[in-house]
């Protein structure tokens, strides 16, 4: 889409976006607000914005120091804490790239990051240590480790070559730096996409991006002056959803959980009550164990007020309903990915609904991803990438383009094609999209099966399969045919009772109260146990690749299913 | 400054940061939000922000076939209407230049404006007639003048040249537009300012400019989709104070207030009560008289909660407490000027200090200007351009810079000195800036007096002449010194009892007590009356032509002062 200039305006245009500017600004206007940090022996850390400022200077020249320059790529490998907070301004600030490590990832794939990002430096927690140990010799470009510990740097210096410690380098630094006036379309920081194949992809977000997509948080969490944000979202994924940023810049309170694990909920309890928290972000994945915990407190914490943005995956009902009885938090989910900095969509009930909106009605709507946020434009297509109808029925694949979105995978050969002419990401997501604007995610494109120019939901069938009282578990993935593209196949695990009682035709018959007749699977394979991956996934993957076979000799519509069991 | 580009990010940094997107992105998300507009007979229409788009999109059609081109300037000569919200993204959207016309200039001013911005077509409100009347001989490039009214166009046809009607214009064009992709940077909108001093210049406003400024609005005045907001400041001064762009970015209610005169006080209460307002804007000169009559109402009309931002000049402590004890309604104090789009600080009593403020320092405090809002560089400096302390009690030139506020004025010689070599505008205002980084505006810098390297604030002065008993009126200002460079003088008008009893000493025994030795006019003059401005401000211009040659022939510290009257 070409740019059209039209006559000059006599604005300062030529102020840069970078996220130096936050900072500052913050702390000309609210250099004693309070920053609040947990340390790993579970007390808190306080200073100010203002005292975090002069640190970010401190490490600054610590880093000029080191040999580190502009464009420069440190890596960082560490909790959710004060100092990754001086990191997120000071690294970038100085003209370097902030190179997000996540810290579940296999040391092979870690490594792999490291050397495709090019890093000459690491920061890394004390308790990360064995993580950088187990890749310091799979990644020789790295030429100093800088330690966050409160020890004597002699205790790591037979651990890691050229290492120092970073409370070291920044006692011996001066705290004023001359910040670079950074082009916003510079680098701010990398984080690497953990897709389920090919090697981790390199999405690199610019000044511009966190700038502006800090203001989209603020805006439509309703971040302002008054709150209190605690940070649990890993800052590793997706740059903490934006939530530090977004903080400094309307100037709000900041708590940062520390070395947070699963088995520290009482800590997480603690943090929303002792710290007064009014807005936090996390996934499923830890408000779940969290509600669980919460729910066995007598009495339970009061959270009136308090906004949950709940990511990553669609939020359960159960898990809303909870919150919003026992503490009295509001659950909001949001949708996003790392290549969007994250914020796509946010799901809040619009005034003009609330008059008639069931009670039922509400919370199915509140597990929608919710409506695009202002800054970005998403469309659903289908598979001649025609937008589909509004009518919260029809799916195709999202694509979104904006400001945060990335524009292509950093020396990538390949992935071009998740950008489409126009400008646009491929989500990789399924979704229908209603009249109201509200986006709901129904599958991966990769797992849907493209069956004669239409698309059929693998997750809506197995979903429909496992509602037979005979079934178990089912799984649906698509294999290649010779005239339909691809045709279903479903692999089905009865329960005890119902196994030799039931066939290929009573699931196709349950199946057909649902679904039209040309989408139904024509196999059927019943089956002892389905493919997993190793955090319990379907391994659709390995069923497509064992099953690819199925109808291939077949060159028109396929008969009536079969089974091998 | 110069720019320091570093790696390079993928980020979609092409996507252009202009109003079309705003409005675009809001329709997608709140296409069935509501605006409310209040016509000319007092009832209101009623249509939705989808409905908005489409004759948005039938406006930028019609004035292509019209001949407007990408660049061309579109006088806007309107109330705050519904009609006036479509031009706000229908005229910029299409590449045109929104030129906003202050319908109280006088003909000669008007018709400068127009003429030096180069106009080539008017839009004019059918109220408005008598004003396009006077200037039609005066601009005689304007080539077409488009009526908003519900009447036929056959009853303008004698009135002016060349004239269409908005609505027949619109219903004959398609809804259906292909924006152009603008460059961030093209002009979005001028307006002109009106100094004492000069002829009107004119600040033109990027895309960019307005969409950054939208973000600040929004997350400063913390509007939010829930919100319904009412458009009294009129849209002519400074774009309305940016309220209906950002109330746009977060899809929230609008209410406009139509023609809006002083006598229709009970018009302004009904609308804030009967649309649910909960954020306006306004000044001192519409909400005093507003709670004056409030005053008379029984009952009090209920504005608990409703955010009312006060600008141009300091609000009284009498219309805050006014307003908070018989309404329910916060005023908040926010500074700008037509060069800072305007917002650059606001006021808010920050969290960590609720604790420790009295009742008086509270609303003490409420009448300073504020802290820098994110996303602006703000310094006082004094005259050596060096940066004040943060005391709040030394004064100097308030300097700001950041993406939304003008780097020079439009084709305007000499205007160059209003900016320093690195990027900030000089506001002319004096101020101090205190340790919470609060902003006080004690003065206009070509009022306050320049004595010796130092500088004398001429309303401190004035204020506390005042504070004798004896006075009714005073007007101090600098007039040229052969040694200081400047000394005060000061006219004092007595009141009937005072009158031969006060003498020159007197005036300067009363000031001794709050200022230094040095800073005492050596001038006193005794007068009936103090030369004012048509809008009854002292015209310090006249008085500094008509004293001017007060210390002319004195080479050392003049004797003490002399009376004339």
């Amino acid at each position: 889409m070409d740019i059209v200039k039209g006559f000059p305006a006599t604005s300062q245009d030529h102020f840069q976006l970078n996220v130096t500017n936050i900072i500052k600004q913050a702390v000309q206007s609210f250099a004693k607000q309070e920053i609040a940090s947990r340390k790993h022996d579970g007390t808190i850390f306080r200073y100010t914005y203002g005292d975090a400022y002069n640190r970010m200077g401190k490490l600054a020249n610590a880093l000029k120091e080191l040999g580190v320059r502009t464009g420069d790529r440190v890596g960082v490998l560490a909790w959710n804490t004060h100092e990754n907070y001086e990191i997120y301004f000071g690294v970038p600030g100085m003209g370097a790239v902030m190179l997000m490590l996540n810290l579940r990832l296999a040391p092979p794939d870690l490594s792999y990051v490291i050397n495709h990002a090019g890093a000459s430096v690491i920061i890394v927690d004390e308790t990360l240590l064995p993580i950088a140990q187990a890749i310091v010799s799979l990644c020789p470009n790295v030429k100093t480790f800088i330690v966050i510990t409160a020890k004597s740097i002699d205790n790591f210096a037979d651990k890691l070559p050229n290492v120092v410690s970073y409370e070291d380098i920044l006692a011996k630094a001066d705290s004023q730096f001359p910040w670079p006036n950074l082009d916003e379309k510079s680098a701010y920081a990398a984080c690497y996409t953990t897709g389920t194949t090919g090697k981790p992809k390199g999405v690199y977000y610019s000044h511009r991006n966190v700038y502006l997509h800090s203001c989209s948080i603020a805006l439509n969490a309703e971040i302002a002056l008054r709150d209190t944000v605690l940070q649990i979202v890993p800052m590793f994924h997706a740059l903490g959803w934006g939530l530090s940023q977004a903080s400094t810049m309307v100037g709000a309170r900041q708590v940062f959980s520390g070395m947070y694990t699963l088995d520290k909920l009482g800590t997480l309890a603690e943090l929303f009550v002792n710290e007064k928290v009014s807005v936090s972000a996390g996934a499923p994945a830890i408000f779940m164990p969290f509600l669980e915990y919460i729910r066995k407190l007598d009495p339970k914490p009061d959270l009136t007020g308090v906004r949950l943005l709940s990511g990553a995956t669609e939020p359960p009902i159960a898990m809303m309903k909870g919150f919003a009885e026992l503490t009295g938090a509001e659950v909001i989910h949001a949708y996003g990915a790392t290549e969007t900095t994250p914020l796509v969509t946010i799901n809040r009930i619009k005034p003009w609904m609330e008059s008639t909106i069931s009670e039922e009605d509400r919370w199915d709507r509140k597990r929608k991803q919710g409506y695009c946020v202002n800054g970005l434009d998403l469309k659903v297509v289908d598979l001649s990438e025609n937008p589909v109808p509004n009518d919260g029925k029809t799916a195709g694949e999202l694509l979104i383009r904006g400001p945060w979105i990335t524009g292509s995978y950093h020396e990538a050969p390949g992935s071009e094609a998740q950008f489409t002419a126009d400008g646009y990401w491929r989500s990789g997501d399924v979704a229908t999209i209603d009249e109201e604007g509200y986006v709901k995610i129904t599958d991966r494109v990769k797992d849907v099966i493209k069956s004669g120019g239409e698309w059929i939901s693998s997750v809506d069938m197995e979903n429909e399969i496992i509602s037979h009282p005979a079934v178990l578990e089912a799984a649906v993935v698509g294999v290649a045919h010779p005239k339909w593209q691809e045709r279903p196949i479903a692999l089905v695990v009865l329960r005890p009772e119902g196994r030799g009682k039931i066939n290929v035709e009573d699931i196709r018959e349950h199946l057909a109260a649902k679904f039209a007749k040309w989408q139904l699977p024509e196999a059927v394979f019943f089956v002892d146990t389905i493919p997993k991956t190793s955090v319990g996934k379907i391994n659709k993957k390995v069923i497509r690749e064992d099953y690819k076979e199925t109808y291939a000799s077949q060159t028109e519509i396929p008969p009536v299913g079969h089974s091998r069991t």
